[in-house]
């Protein structure tokens, strides 16, 4: 399975441009558009997420991931193997949190090939390395260190509104397992709860949960987060005692 | 074939996570995204599109159905077999029209499987009931009276704007074969009348007409009825003698 | 492959209906969404953009090209072969760029299958013959002299923004090897300069290039050019001495 973690948008013509790659050089194997809508260039959340979302697919899964603001520049894709899934994409940090958390962990350089557009790496550069790991194929890189890998000094937890979804709730970058129980989450001088689920609190009331891939999420009962606590991709938050 | 009929939205991880537990449980076997932008937690908007648009789908197909606000709370989900069809989701009343309009109709209740989300049953529950079902298995659930059926007591049509399409055209909830020849239909205060298609009246002016699945569709040619007529989700009309 | 190229949008039941119709009629054949969102109802600048998008494509690749704001009307469908691709949608003027930019050009009539709604040929008439030439069918209909073809009087190049993309990118209709080499752009009374990509600039500035299409595409480097440039789908732009 190839799944597709990007800030390609839904619209316009690249998601399919690339699916259209994978269909040609990997037939026959599903294309999952996981993500497609991140925020466009924001690398640290979209990082943050990674683990969250790959630790649902099974080994051997490989993962196109491209949030790229410097496309075209001269910084290098890379080819992560952690866990027993494949990731590709450029290294820019992308696959910082994923490093981090991953029990075992290679990495392999990648040169760009010839003819290859200056703006649209994730068509002409990273869908193919994708079609071939997905069909078992060698990987075309050269093995480099680890600590190749663009870490950046980023906290292990990141106390920030990530993706705000269609219901107005709110991801954040923080693994739930993290928060010691009786914690209060402060956001814009409101103190919000933890809960189980939407139905154990009144409708209209707002709670913080570990949401269904084990992450921090801001939600309010049949009411949107983003309105009532105004949250918006970005906001930042805190620990409070309880 | 499976067809995805939620409020999950496009955007997010939510379309795709349930797209890879279909493809790894049901594998090859295609998955249509129907309606993936319903309004979030209308039930009744939702159920009264559920027989029209599935009506064109052959024998067999399963229909994921979830617009769901009552997720992680003590209802039980279903499967439905609905004159040959199959489908799967919580029993909230988005399967009340279905049933009401079907010759032949059994009913199931499902068991929450354990490891199961608190607020991800789309996925988690109900998504492999469908690749279950998808595959020719046996119905993972208990067969029950098809009373058990959440119903409420909505009535046969709902004279109700129920989806707004991109080029502004509004679906409603009542199926065109049941307006009678000649009666106008009345909404924000002006009367519309019937038409064949956008081509048989004239660029600008307002109409309704049966839409290509048999349902009263408000619509301009070359323009917007949104706009032009002041629709949006939830509006109300009424029929008008002509 | 099958490719969608459309107006369609991406939300509501449209898209997922026709997708049901080719897998149902073309099984295995992988279906691909190219653009879903198309301005609706804007052929001209649709029509700039088809050729460029479909040269990625492999030969015996079928386009469903479907941008009809005459639907329903007595307009007849056609199919094209330009180039070793098939292309099969109404004959409004989409496929007049396509018809002068290819060597070779061939061109059918459709008749109108009896059943077919009044308002979604996208569904009833064009999705069962794209199906039918992916699966190596004979072309359903009757050939005709290519100057049947919808031209109009369009000029080879669009001078104007037809798509702003997720990241405020602004494609254009004119093919970027047309623009000889030292002019700039002026748009909105702004003169703008050419750039291989987008990491040859500094942040925040405005530039155009040859986009991964080979089409005039205006951008800014980590910011937007819809905001800083001014524009939106359909600003005109003109060439200016360097």
């Amino acid at each position: 399975m190839i799944v597709l973690f990007t800030d390609f948008g839904l619209e316009g013509p690249y998601l399919g441009q690339v699916q259209a790659v994978l269909h040609q050089q990997a037939p026959g194997i599903p294309v999952i558009n996981l993500f497609s809508d991140l925020a466009p260039f924001e690398i640290q959340g979209a990082a943050s997420l990674l683990p969250a979302y790959a630790a649902c697919f099974p080994p051997a899964t490989v993962f196109l991931c491209v949030v790229d603001p410097g496309v075209g520049g001269t910084r290098p894709g890379v080819v992560v193997k952690a866990d027993g899934r494949w990731y590709v994409g450029p290294n820019e940090g992308l696959f910082a949190m994923l490093a981090r958390q991953s029990r075992q962990l290679e990495c392999w350089q990648l040169a760009e090939p010839d003819g290859a557009s200056a703006s649209f790496h994730g068509r002409d550069v990273f869908a193919p390395v994708a079609a071939k790991l997905a069909r078992g194929g060698k990987v075309p890189g050269v093995s480099v260190p680890v600590g190749c890998l663009e870490q950046a000094d980023w906290p292990d937890e990141l106390f920030r509104v990530v993706y705000i979804d269609r219901f107005g709730n709110a991801i954040t970058g923080v693994c739930a397992s993290t928060v010691a129980p009786g914690m209060l989450l402060e956001v814009n001088g409101q103190a919000v709860q933890r809960a189980r689920t939407f139905s154990d609190v009144s409708p209209g009331e707002a709670f913080w949960y570990a949401n269904a891939n084990g992450l921090v999420e801001f939600a309010v009962n049949r009411g949107r987060a983003d309105e009532v606590l105004g949250l918006k991709a970005g906001t930042v938050f805190r620990l409070k005692d309880g």
